[in-house]
């Protein structure tokens, strides 16, 4: 009796999956493994459903539910539905979700975003299941983009698919500039949240540099004096709010702290740390507030005390202090630097050897408070293995570059500007899509000491009038190499899906440009879809 | 005793008002009237303040209350000022708002917005007064502008002032076409969001035109088929729920269908009503479903039935029926049509004639569902007092257009193309700002006759990617005409108040364009601080 009334409900959803196709379904960036029953099988999914964490509720989760029921059901539904619901026995229901490790703790480098997604025709349920709470947002986030509104039937569908997916790379993030041009802290938001529609995991926060320092000190609290005004600021509770903001979404905040040579705008606050009034970067080594105010600076970064609780401000393990572009001008028009380095024993490569002194005394710093210290390729170029070990490089020139770093044994993120630089206006997403980050590499053993990558929104000319079609849909396409297993990257296979995610973040308000774009946030030359907008 | 006790806190206050002055307060647009206690007093609000309705809760304020609770408090502050709080005499506490008609019904043409607010040093009270609930959400929006969050006390502050307010013109509209390029539900909330920022109270929906239609019909199912794609389109829940996200924000929908001319995109559900399959537009005036498809178009968008209870889809009064630009071609080519020209009578200026059937037509259709009908200024070029008395002319030629119409007696809303429409890229803010809409009447009595007018955004190269950067901050240059008293109105004196604005844009998510760009969109071309952007 029982197998009778089964197979029963398998003819009748048969049946039913017959009648409906999907709407291209279609994830961005394509999973590690994706089977579906067959392309065309959908069911449809109410959108009142309910989402159940097992073992209970975790806070997190239940954010993200919130969240999610309002970006995957976009469209309110007729009422009529939902007295129809109760008698459609294929209709989904229930998202039932189960995470081995349910901490809420800050995401680590090394933690897992695996996930496991099923969706099966004879259940009224959709089971998610992962390693921890971080891979359930990215199972979520595929289940959203594969969860299409049919127009005709005012339906919401799902197609039957199993789902296992994990990241090829354990860090994959956008460096946003600040500092340049000062990005409110809803932009901040905005950004997070598409970051974590793309599955990217980190937001690099080049929080300041030359131009200005929006940065909250609460160790040198003059330090953001050097903002442009005074309303273009970041206190340390928006920080606070930023990266938990981030935790929630997957996408860790790596703060970046440019010395010694981008730092202009630090002597405002602190004219004695700057070789002086008229000449002010690179830092002052002869200062002796430079080496203090750097050490307090790192401190508060990696635990700060407000409302009598210890605080991380920014949890995550790798810290990005900078070091390129460090010119020795002012250094060599300053008597008392030429003295200072005299005094330390400096003889003929004085500079090279202060520059080291800043390279070294800052990572020491950084490692002293449980922090992994990244910077800047030029560190590598001048100082080779004499850098410390767990320093990790960050490769911004030539992707060639990359080999020697990896081959001293020193761990790397990869954003060479050619192919990754977002504000480089005429580098299509192809070629952002197609940088494979080994292809360089003369020693295929050393590709896992390459961390992932970043892709780089620098802020030169970029404000948040145009920094969402910047950065979209390029980014995507830089997601999808740092995720996906790269047997399955396709450039002619990713080109419609990726239109279909620039149309999903148009739905979702960030405004992404036409992905055929020359220039990257070119107008559209003429009325058309967004799905076939043509090449500009 | 008590009179003591009110000295010692009024020189208190004076004390704490002398230490600390307001970054700028700025209100855009500028109100009627507005009276400082003097211009750097302020007092600092508490960012957990309460609000509270006289004579019971009513739940469009509710909903205001609880999005600008977050929209005027967007930095956290420190839990330690939650201690403070209560030893802070000065600190605003409540906002006590009164309504006097505490209707939720949708607002008319004639419901009024006036409202006044006034913050006082000896109260722990901020009052708002409004004839409506319509009026408080203007006064809110106002409040909001002037608490300006100090970085430097990490506190909230308002300055000390009175305000009478209310708008000059009733209807303040800007156009925004979803027909050349598809703009997502999310977008269209979005720009109202942002609409209600500048105080504008109508969204001008042009929906359809002769590249898409993604409108919805219950009455004609097939229309909807001439939208780009599936997924491009505006299902009639999206539409009853925008517009009551509209109406929460004060601002009215006017939906516009742009007949005959302008409707191509109709033939793919209904040939019929075409002249040809290879000649589209005009309207098919010999099919005999031409005219009633236009009847149950315009019913369903006046009354619409869903789960038992009856909507008005639009209950804005005023309807746009559009009439511009009819080319006569496809009428000469069609024998059919000429047939049905004589058999009408039309001799010798048969097009004439015919041009005027669909627009007597549909405005009568609008009049007898309770509507005023919108019409472009090519109706009143062609027909002149032959036009019905009631229908409204909407000038988007030379300003000098405006005159003839409002001489004849019409009531008229100005777009005129040189000044107000955004899709023109070199026109700047000051333009906008300079447009006064009765500068060119030569009988200054008509002025009651224009209702007010509109920027327009036609989409023609204008998609999500580039949309607020194209709109914002020029509309805002619109909003502030149409809003301020004529003799506040001032150029130069205005130039630092919209980069304020644009900066507050930016604060709350909106794109906005660099003020001085010659170019709306243009991306800025150097560092530089939002409030201080060099002309490019």
């Amino acid at each position: 009796m029982l197998s009778c009334v089964g197979i029963i409900l398998l003819l009748c959803s048969l049946i039913n999956i017959s009648v409906t196709t999907l709407v291209e379904p279609s994830i961005w960036p394509e999973p590690m493994s994706i089977t579906y029953k067959n392309e065309s099988a959908v069911k449809p999914i109410s959108s009142q459903v309910v989402w159940k964490t097992m073992g209970g509720d975790i806070d997190t989760l239940n954010d993200l539910y919130q969240r999610y029921s309002k970006i995957m059901f976009i469209h309110p539904t007729p009422d009529k539905d939902s007295n129809n619901e109760n008698n459609n026995n294929d209709l989904t229901k229930t998202i039932v979700v189960e995470v081995k490790d349910r901490s809420e703790d800050y995401p680590k480098l090394e933690t897992s975003e695996y996930y496991e997604l099923k969706i099966e025709e004879n259940s009224s349920e959709i089971y998610l299941t992962a390693d921890n709470i971080y891979g359930v947002i990215r199972g979520v986030e595929t289940l959203a983009q594969i969860t299409v509104y049919d127009f005709d039937e005012l339906v919401y569908r799902t197609p039957l698919v199993s789902i296992q997916d994990k990241p090829r790379y354990l860090h994959r993030g956008m460096l946003l500039d600040t500092a340049r041009h000062f990005q409110p802290i809803t932009y901040l938001r905005k950004t997070i949240d598409a970051l974590s529609f793309a599955k990217y995991n980190v937001l690099h926060w080049h929080v300041v540099d030359t131009q200005s320092f929006p940065f909250q000190s609460q160790t040198s609290p003059k330090l953001w004096e050097g903002a442009y005004t005074k309303n273009e600021r970041y206190s340390t509770q928006d920080m606070i709010s930023l990266v938990e903001y981030g935790r929630k979404r997957g996408v860790k905040v790596m703060i970046e702290f440019d010395v010694p040579g981008h730092q202009a705008s630090w002597c405002t606050g602190y004219p004695q740390i700057c070789p002086s009034t008229s000449c002010l970067q690179p830092l002052n080594p002869a200062s002796e507030d430079t080496m203090p105010l750097l050490q307090g600076l790192l401190k508060e970064c990696t635990q700060i005390m407000t409302d009598g609780q210890k605080h991380e401000l920014f949890p995550y393990e790798l810290i990005h202090l900078g070091g390129d572009e460090v010119d020795y001008t002012c250094w060599n028009k300053s008597p008392e630097i030429n003295e200072w380095q005299k005094q330390q024993g400096y003889e003929g490569n004085g500079n090279e050897d202060t520059y080291k002194y800043f390279v070294d005394g800052v990572s020491k710093m950084a490692i002293d408070l449980n922090r992994l210290p990244v910077q800047w390729v030029e560190v590598f170029e001048h100082f080779g293995s004499n850098l410390r070990k767990d320093t990790i490089v960050h490769v911004w020139k030539e992707k060639s570059t990359l080999d020697g770093v990896v081959k001293a044994g020193y761990k790397a993120l990869l954003s060479n500007q050619n192919d990754w630089y977002l504000d480089h206006e005429t580098t299509s997403w192809e070629t952002m899509y197609n940088n494979e980050p080994t292809s360089e590499l003369t020693d295929p053993s050393t590709a896992s000491l390459i961390l992932g990558g970043e892709s780089c929104m620098w802020a030169e000319n970029v404000d948040i009038s145009v920094l969402e079609n910047t950065v979209w849909p390029r980014a995507a396409a830089v997601a999808e190499r740092l995720w996906t297993p790269m047997d399955k990257m396709n450039v002619e296979r990713a080109a419609d899906r990726i239109e279909t995610f620039r149309c999903l973040l148009a739905t979702r308000g960030v405004g992404a440009a036409p992905v055929k774009n020359h220039y990257a946030r070119k107008a559209p030359r003429e009325p058309g879809s967004c799905y076939d907008q043509r090449r500009l």
